[in-house]
């Protein structure tokens, strides 16, 4: 993703010139700034939908763990099996280790890393299990937070299970399965559409300049419609608007509505509405704490691009599930060719086509980010910071909750990919 | 609560002259319909908040069993604890139980009257097995439902736990605890408001004719704002505008405005958000299948007086605690003084002076309906037909959701008050 500054003059500590500057982070501490507290809540401290100031920073570092107090949302039921309880294996020696982060010069420490990177939550799993768990900001270990765009990963992971199963076929277009997309920029195979290579009159950046992003949101509810607002009032009202612009299959581009895309045909193939099928392919068969949740459009449809709230230590169970080839429980929950497939990933050139060279050698393939390094690594990205980190040569599953002021994650990425790298060493050069 | 018709000309059957109109009720099944189904939901059949579609008949039916997709909520945490079954000992006896509604000669079955009274679901309990257990309309038992005003006994079971710990004094000014009431007709005391006996200028009427009770719907975000409200847009921002407008501790009212000002005062000697007391003192402890949730208005503040949502079978176990006299598996979840405070009831003149002849010799009691019957019946009550009817003598308890066209239980209880007396009979007579 480009840098995109969201929160005004918010420099980053110039890596390598000196020591991270922790208390400006620490100044923008939710629960210290009182954000909704009170009764009632005195007007400086009110945090709203309608007048946009959800979506503000600092004020989004309540936000994200407060999701459904804003917004209509739809439960993705944990079943009523046992929870599936994750070891735990604390170490202590962790938050000392130390790297240099991407650009600089100076190491910095495992733990001021996490400060610097306005971390809410994060759990490192080793063999499964827990060996350091740290929840800041509004977070506690019991509550969701917003999973951003690492909803993406699970769609195309439901996705890819559809495709294995011949219920779905990648060389298909897409209007075979929906024909409502006929004459809209979706002219597009399932392949293209997983992999983000449709070319799209559509410019995803969430500064409030791109016209297409703004009727993408206003539609799904994401943000307050203007007054005058006369467009799409839901996703798939929405989606049969998106043009085409150029050639599919050429260049990876980061366009969210194709991942709404996916989970309608995967609606029309099974005949379940997304959360449902997320329920009962992966959500309910993880041993989860707790039932996730996804906003809702105006027609009851989940923003799966973007919407998924969930106990971090889920996160980490699904990304455990996938890191162990989709066995969990004694249970095959995804096909071990499906998670092949995914680590696979897709062309790298691509991915260079559309500019991303500030994850150099990676290609985005089902909605999941491939490294393709020496570690097999491949992650589930959010922006602000959530994560899901899978490196399957050190045995380690990261998830990572945040509240970032910055939207983009290659502003995040300097401090984050460099230090999971660095704990990966760790574990696998001194295992419990 | 007054005949309040609200949805037009939907007469009910004339109990006696003839059988049950069930055709015209089994018209009404929202799944049959096809409410919000679809991918896309075709405009007609389309439920919204905005438009004040939700909360239309026969669109509520539908909406009942849905309530977190249309707005912003908060849950109540069924904490980490197992469930705590309720043993199953169904009888096949009871469908077939007669009775003859209130003001009718014809008898009618309890089954049909199920149906004649657009029951959604309904479990009950004896000797905290369940014997009889059905869903109908839109509900399935794993998922929850709104419970209307039955969220107010809830309230006032907690305020009632307050007042035994000392934290509450019912004799103490409401203004003693609340100074932001000063000055606003809750220059009541916290008995007054408990019983509703407060004199407000305030009147509840569901039709939209009723200035009050829409400005309270406004501010609390129940009903969609007109575009040129200029009033209260939160419950704490509402109560202190309730003027007074008699003499209090004469007249039973009923006013929810009278529960917000309850769960305020519990939030304030307690320190504790309402969703988080409820969670830590009750629902937690019920061994609950499932989270209960609130409706939230702006501030994140719950509606205490209306917005409950949850599982029937965990309604029922909320009532097997009371009736068991506040034990439940082996913890004194209620003190034992505290039911028998409820089940006390309150001020029988002050009932008749409201104007409450449908429930001839019956008081309310921190927000419980006492019925002063030969079994000691006390109900929680919502309108629309929820219900939690606890009869101590029969040792029975029913849990019951509905979507009933009529939004007061005067239009309800000819055909549910003496099914469940009914039932109560057959079960006494018949132990299994």
């Amino acid at each position: 993703m480009k840098a995109m500054i969201v929160a005004g003059a918010l420099a980053l500590p110039a890596f390598g010139e000196g020591p991270l500057d922790l208390a400006k982070v620490r100044a923008t501490d939710p629960v210290a700034l009182g954000w909704m507290a009170g009764m009632p809540v005195p007007p400086q401290k009110q945090i709203r939908f309608d007048d946009g100031s959800f979506y503000r920073f600092p004020q989004w570092r309540w936000t994200f763990s407060h999701w459904r107090e804003l917004r209509p949302t739809i439960a993705v039921p944990r079943g009523a099996g046992p929870v599936r309880p994750l070891p735990s294996a604390l170490r202590q020696d962790l938050d000392a280790v130390t790297f240099v982060p991407t650009g600089g010069t100076a190491p910095v420490t495992w733990a001021d890393s996490l400060i610097a990177n306005y971390t809410d939550g994060i759990v490192v799993l080793h063999r499964g299990r827990i060996v350091y768990e740290r929840y800041l900001g509004a977070l506690v270990g019991d509550q969701p937070h917003v999973a951003f765009s690492v909803t993406k990963s699970f769609v195309g992971t439901l996705a890819a299970m559809l495709v294995g199963e011949g219920k779905l076929d990648r060389g298909a277009a897409v209007t075979r399965y929906l024909p409502e997309l006929a004459g809209s920029g979706f002219d597009a195979t399932v392949a293209q559409v997983l992999d983000m290579t449709t070319a799209l009159d559509y410019v995803e950046n969430y500064t409030g300049e791109s016209k297409t992003t703004n009727a993408y949101r206003y539609a799904t509810g994401f943000m307050p419609r203007p007054a005058d607002h006369s467009g799409p009032k839901a996703i798939y009202a929405f989606l049969p608007t998106v043009a085409k612009k150029g050639t599919h299959g050429e260049e990876f581009h980061y366009r969210t509505p194709n991942v709404d895309v996916a989970a309608w045909l995967m609606s029309r193939v099974t005949g379940k509405a997304p959360a449902a099928l997320l329920s009962e392919r992966i959500w309910s068969r993880l041993g989860a704490e707790d039932d996730a949740y996804l906003q809702v459009d105006a027609d009851g449809t989940p923003l799966m691009g973007s919407s998924l709230n969930a106990r971090l230590r889920d996160l980490a169970r699904f990304g455990e599930m996938m890191r162990r080839g989709g066995e969990w429980g004694g249970q095959q929950v995804v096909p071990s060719a499906v998670v092949d497939e995914i680590r696979r990933g897709a062309d790298k050139k691509a991915f260079v086509a559309g500019g991303y060279a500030t994850l150099p050698g990676w290609s985005y393939h089902d909605f999941w980010w491939v490294s393709h390094d020496d570690h097999g690594v491949y992650m589930a990205r959010g922006i602000h910071g959530q994560a899901i980190y899978i490196d399957p040569k050190a045995e380690m599953v990261i998830a990572r909750f945040a509240s970032h002021p910055l939207a983009g994650n290659v502003n995040i990425d300097p401090l984050s990919l460099p230090a999971y790298r660095a704990i990966a060493e760790r574990l696998m050069a001194q295992p419990k």
